[in-house]
């Protein structure tokens, strides 16, 4: 599994959360009431918000592409409050993942990823894969999908792997 | 990032899994209430409880060892109840793992997956890891972090990503 395979599977779940995000669009249509409700709930009192929980996913998805991809991360900041201010966050994430091409990941396993949050210590860019990017970029996507779940939106497993590449 | 590496983090996050379940043990002592309570509890009616979303994380770490490392999975029927029963699984699961040795790895990415929900169809190696085995053992046990802090139990992030190996 490549570090470019990892960047590719974070773009597929975040298309598969605007799809959960349709599905809680048709919900509130159903239910009559606004959708952008679900974009403040939370599990927890102290936890985060879907809006959050979603911009999180993003930022992982966005800083393990230029962190490994050896590229400087675009500024997206965190002012969305709705839906439709959502959509174009994934967008604009998904389109900055589309930059980072196979070959930028050359080396990618030794490089030395210094995020400012580790204060000048530093992670091998293999072990910032796997043990910050996947694991923190599922937790949100999850969180988000769960918050959907728990609000009534019809969602299954299948929603949010999507689809995989079977053989006959 | 390696078949080998993708299995330690299941393991590592399962061990994580089981602190999370220290907490929850505490804080039920704190609030005197029997904490199998929160073993039946879920995020939705039609989802999975905890005790489930444990057995499934379990099985997902299980299941991809056993493929990717091509050994036969050994049988873990799904009969845990409580937070004890479910504390001697994480543990099966764990020593089953450590059996997968990183040289069982050997060209995993083109072994041939074929699982029987896929009906005789299969998959790569590497695109089970990418497609299945990730994005389901994390949506557990991140589901399972979720019906705990939803329920009260006093978690944080790094609970759920547990250590990693910083350099200085």
């Amino acid at each position: 599994m490549t570090h470019n395979d990892a960047i590719r599977l974070f773009a597929k779940t975040l298309q598969n959360l605007e799809q959960w995000m349709d599905k809680a669009t048709a919900y509130a249509k159903t239910k009559s009431f606004e959708v952008d409700v679900l974009a403040q709930s939370r599990l927890a009192p102290d936890q985060y918000t879907f809006v959050r929980q979603v911009q999180a996913a993003c930022d992982q998805a966005k800083y393990a592409a230029a962190y490994l991809g050896g590229k400087p991360a675009p500024s997206h900041p965190d002012t969305e409050q709705t839906f439709a201010e959502l959509r174009e966050r994934i967008h604009k994430c998904l389109s900055f993942l589309e930059t980072v091409q196979p070959k930028d990941f050359t080396g990618a396993e030794d490089r030395k990823v210094a995020p400012p949050w580790l204060h000048g210590k530093w992670l091998r860019g293999d072990d910032y894969l796997i043990h910050v990017a996947i694991p923190n970029f599922f937790f949100h996507a999850t969180t988000a999908y769960a918050i959907l779940r728990h609000n009534g939106v019809d969602l299954g497993k299948m929603d949010f792997v999507g689809a995989f590449p079977m053989q006959d």
